[in-house]
């Protein structure tokens, strides 16, 4: 009860009635993904089913038929696949997974831009490196930070205030930021195939969690009203807080030491800590992910472990093995080794963006 | 959806058709606890909601009468005090809010046990303090145990296993032990009234939480079969946690080195970590709790802050102030002071134990 009317909060406007279809199938009692209705132009073996395809903007194929067939078989009651719904838990990473991760990660481009915004307060930056270069533009001293100065400019946009005005920040810069080659605000630059199958999964009585090297207080910020994940389903990195009295007003603040890396080993030790069960579905894009994925692995239900390759420079980017940001190459190697599900963008997605059509 | 359904999976025996009322409530649309129906024996201005009292175990009067204007209030729709479902977070300490605590915590019973389990592995802790007081029942040096002696003993119990090979032991421990003065199992030493309250909440689409001074991976292995709640909605004191190969497997590793305290100031800190929202109904019993609370009050939502006062030897244990388990004293102070809700034990429940009359 308390979840379907959850997500009515959020009342997406992108998802042409995909999700009511799915709504309908899990209130009716239909099982997985095959859903009869009258489908004017269908040709493949989705013939029956094509009006009411829970995931229109993935093409068919070997991909796509992986995922309904497994969200059949562990929603089937009786069926030897059959996963009890207090057990479908499905994790995602975000970046370069449920959103664009290139030229740079979004919370990047946030920090960067926090630098230029808190710059009035901070008048020692115009010559402070590696403050300096980022209120000058100079892309070419930007390009050559080292981990100390990205260290920096961190502690400087995302430490030291309370949660509430961290909040404030990055709602603000949310509402307006744009991605520069897109042109369209950052989270607009989410994945329709990957905001499809989370409303898909969600009408199978999937609980969806986002498992992110991101921030999760970064992340809270969007990932409800952007994906129709709660806060307490966003796992993410995290700084240390502490709980401080402010002339008599209890407030946690952001101090600048590190809680949790949630990245590589960390999202599984982050998933037993925040979810405290294992997945049966993971979605990843990355080497950051692979742990995650052998952690989804090894359990004992069915189970289904997924890689979006970015091999699309014509609508996205293409990148993989030699990145340095989603760098793909020994998960990529895992996966071929495991079988895991290997997502062709190019191939796979009809269809990017929200907004492209 | 996914929610009710969730709780199908948890049967529990106990709740004498107060869920099912509460329950029906819910999807009826009605917005708190007052529910028409037959009431042949009713005098109080209860008179037409008492055969589907929801909470039966509570007595009469203004306590009682704060949870269900509290929840009528905030469930109705178009009211000035409505929260949104989505908002509707409770949190409740364990430890002397939901179950027993007294004449020691329940989890520290499990330690002292588990060293005699695994004593045949250990032939030199019958010569070694503190395992060979513990060995011996020797009531005397357990009582003068220091920190350092009850570390050893938490470490030798919990860390250094996989988390696997941990639930293993938990449950098989919870599953026989039972408490020494009412001669139960632990996990029936539970508090009725509180049951019937997280069912109530539940039914007017609360999310329920545990948040505990406990260890969250001890708490996961029966907060859902005992309390209805499900791991991820379980917050709870951590060390940390390694993930390995082990034979090609992966598996994670409990390491003794502290994670976090989930006590006073390390309530509203995980609170925020793992929930990332401030609660709007907050339950405790101790001092641990009052942060808690106070980080509840805090909210600009309706909200409820509320304590057990254990003032019932004759039923349960008596303590407060000075008790060195469960102590309530500047917790207290603040309610009067802040007017949060204390609830006595001896006059506000008709009924402590799902196996007392």
């Amino acid at each position: 009860m308390s979840d379907s009317l959850l997500h009515n909060r959020w009342r997406r406007r992108r998802l042409l009635g995909a999700a009511t279809a799915g709504g309908l199938a899990a209130l009716g009692g239909h099982s997985g993904g095959r859903i009869a209705g009258a489908a004017p132009d269908a040709r493949s073996e989705e013939r029956a089913t094509m009006s009411n395809d829970p995931l229109p903007s993935w093409n068919h194929g070997a991909t796509k038929q992986a995922i309904l067939d497994f969200v059949a078989a562990v929603t089937k009651d009786g069926g030897d696949r059959f996963v009890p719904i207090a057990d479908r838990i499905a994790t995602f990473d975000n970046d370069g997974t449920l959103w664009v991760e290139q030229p740079n990660y979004t919370q990047g481009f946030f920090a960067f831009d926090q630098i230029k915004t808190m710059a009035a307060d901070h008048p020692e930056w115009k010559t402070e490196q590696p403050y300096a270069a980022i209120l000058a533009s100079d892309q070419q001293a930007m390009s050559k930070f080292t981990e100390h100065d990205l260290a920096a400019i961190i502690a400087a946009t995302h430490f030291g205030m309370t949660t509430d005005q961290f909040d404030v920040d990055a709602k603000a810069w949310l509402e307006t930021a744009k991605h520069p080659k897109f042109d369209q605000r950052f989270v607009e630059c989410v994945y329709q195939p990957q905001l499809e199958l989370l409303d898909y999964l969600r009408a199978n009585a999937f609980q969806t969690f986002i498992v992110s090297g991101g921030g999760i207080d970064f992340l809270r910020n969007f990932a409800e009203e952007t994906y129709g994940i709660p806060p307490s389903q966003v796992v993410g990195s995290s700084g240390q807080v502490t709980f401080k009295m402010q002339n008599g007003t209890p407030v946690l603040i952001k101090e600048a030491k590190i809680g949790s890396i949630d990245d590589k080993d960390g999202k599984p030790v982050n998933i037993h800590l925040h979810i405290g069960q294992k997945p049966i579905l993971a979605f990843g894009n990355s080497d950051g992910d692979q742990q995650m994925l052998e952690y989804t692995d090894a359990g004992d239900r069915p189970r289904l472990m997924l890689l979006v390759h970015h091999d699309d420079a014509a609508r996205e980017f293409a990148y993989d093995r030699t990145s340095s940001v989603g760098k793909l190459d020994t998960a990529w190697n895992e996966a071929v080794k495991r079988n895991w599900t290997v997502v062709s963008m190019k191939d796979d997605w009809a269809r990017i963006f929200p907004f492209s059509t």
